[in-house]
């Protein structure tokens, strides 16, 4: 895939799916509403404020009288995250989007053991970036949930990942466990975990992909850089999803593809039942739209 | 400053410095030693094989029979990197270049006891990029040497990069100490650290600069990110060096700069008692001069 466009041009007509949105009274993500319903990206569910909903809509030109498309649960804001995921957890909809609630409030209400969406495993950030000059575009995880994983965390946030480029038509995705080379070096963990999920990988005990490394950034995603330094690998050079080892790199990583290369994003939270778009109020609204449509590509 | 040729333009003839380069028998570090001469930037001694010297230097066109601005030591590549150490040690050069020898080798010539350049200090690497669409030169420290730095090297880290700002121009440089979010977190070490920091210049025990942390790479580098995040602070959004908390997360923005920002870089090794100039072979000879330009600034 080269674009987060085709995110979209995928998604059109192919699934009908409805995504519930966690008090929806927030005139920028109505806005992403309006655009992906324009779109026909997917139905809609609004929790929250009813008659706060129904005035920032018509702000923003939102038609919430649509018969099927936009489908209105009045409650209070405490109540709102817990009517989305339980809406989800039902089987009513399929994706999850926080609204103008906080984000420790959904995921407690995703982690929650009636009607929420846990399903043993780790939850874990997965971005997506259409990056100006690269041919393809690349996962990044994880940016946002888990602050130094370990081994076995890990192997979830791989498995995770995987999971959504496949729902978004990647095959057999080429993971890179990111490290500052791309030799083992006993002083540097994330090069020996690194090198365990790489033969965990060859073992089958994380399977759908090619996992290799370590492997640093530059040898990740250039051949040329890969090629001189003499790398055999099937992902070097080629890498769709970079796994780094802590939550400073890829939030580091994450803000200087955006800041410095002008990427585009779209991302979504991966390890629960469904998948759960957790957009910030600096995204733009064609960011939340891409998330969504990740979102419901990953969705089963 | 705004562009690394303003490292060239400030220095030209403004002082006669010496450059001790370790077995100069390495075509591309004689092009960039070529470059340099006739940007009048600086004159050299040359260590190695006297003879394969002659042969590239004459290859690429670099006339090493040019009286007092090319002086090569002859002798044997395992004396190479002792021979130009000894040179900056005894005050006849003030910066040493790697040349065709190995990195252990340079640094154990430059830690050596006897005629080396032991400082007391750590040595960190201080990287300094020319970003396009960015307003101004940003360093980052430590790419290379320190690779889960403690407090105590933060601390070395960051005044040694700040010995180089402030040699190539910079007054009381901005540090940003960088962790994923700009608030402390105490499950993450970056933002205690970074909080520290802070504090210790405040304090005076960090001198010459301005250090407020955590803060986010977002926040650090642009002032719309900063504002729409509320955080008062004359480093946000304005960082001259950014401080990262592992070899990972700066190997990762090193080279995020360089192959998605499409970034020039001019680099060296601070924290002994002369600049080093590390250069590898897949530096362009044009990085390879800014580096050296970099390092004659921060010289004493």
């Amino acid at each position: 895939m080269k674009s987060l466009d085709e995110l979209i041009t995928n998604l059109k007509h192919q699934k009908s799916n409805k995504v519930a949105v966690a008090q929806a009274a927030d005139k920028e993500v109505l806005l992403a509403v309006k655009k992906a319903v324009d779109l026909q990206l997917a139905t809609f569910i609004l929790t929250g404020d009813k008659e706060e909903i129904q005035r920032l809509a018509g702000e923003v030109k939102l038609n919430v009288h649509a018969g099927d498309e936009i489908q209105i649960i009045d409650c209070l804001t405490e109540e709102a995250s817990f009517e989305a995921v339980k809406a989800v957890s039902i089987g009513t909809a399929q994706v999850v989007m926080k609204g103008n609630v906080d984000t420790k409030a959904l995921l407690k209400a995703v982690l929650n053991k009636q009607d929420g969406l846990r399903t043993g495993k780790i939850l874990s950030h997965v971005a997506l970036f259409e990056i100006p000059g690269q041919e393809r575009l690349i996962f990044l995880t994880d940016s946002a949930m888990n602050i130094a994983p370990n081994l076995e965390e890990k192997v979830q946030i791989i498995k995770n990942a995987v999971d959504v480029a496949i729902g978004s038509g990647w095959v057999m995705p080429k993971v890179a466990p990111l490290a500052a080379v791309e030799v083992i070096n006993p002083s540097m963990q994330a090069t020996i975990d690194a090198a365990t999920l790489t033969q965990m990988n060859r073992r089958g005990q994380i399977s759908g992909c090619i996992v290799d490394g370590p492997l640093a950034f530059d040898n990740a995603v250039s051949s040329i850089s890969a090629e001189q330094k003499g790398i055999k690998s099937e992902v070097a050079g080629k890498a769709d999803i970079l796994m780094v080892p802590s939550i400073e790199v890829a939030n580091a990583l994450y803000k200087s593809f955006m800041y410095f290369a002008h990427a585009k994003v779209a991302a979504v939270i991966s390890g629960a039942s469904a998948p759960i778009v957790l957009t910030s109020r600096s995204d733009t609204s064609e960011s939340k739209v891409y998330s969504l449509a990740l979102a419901l590509h990953s969705s089963k």
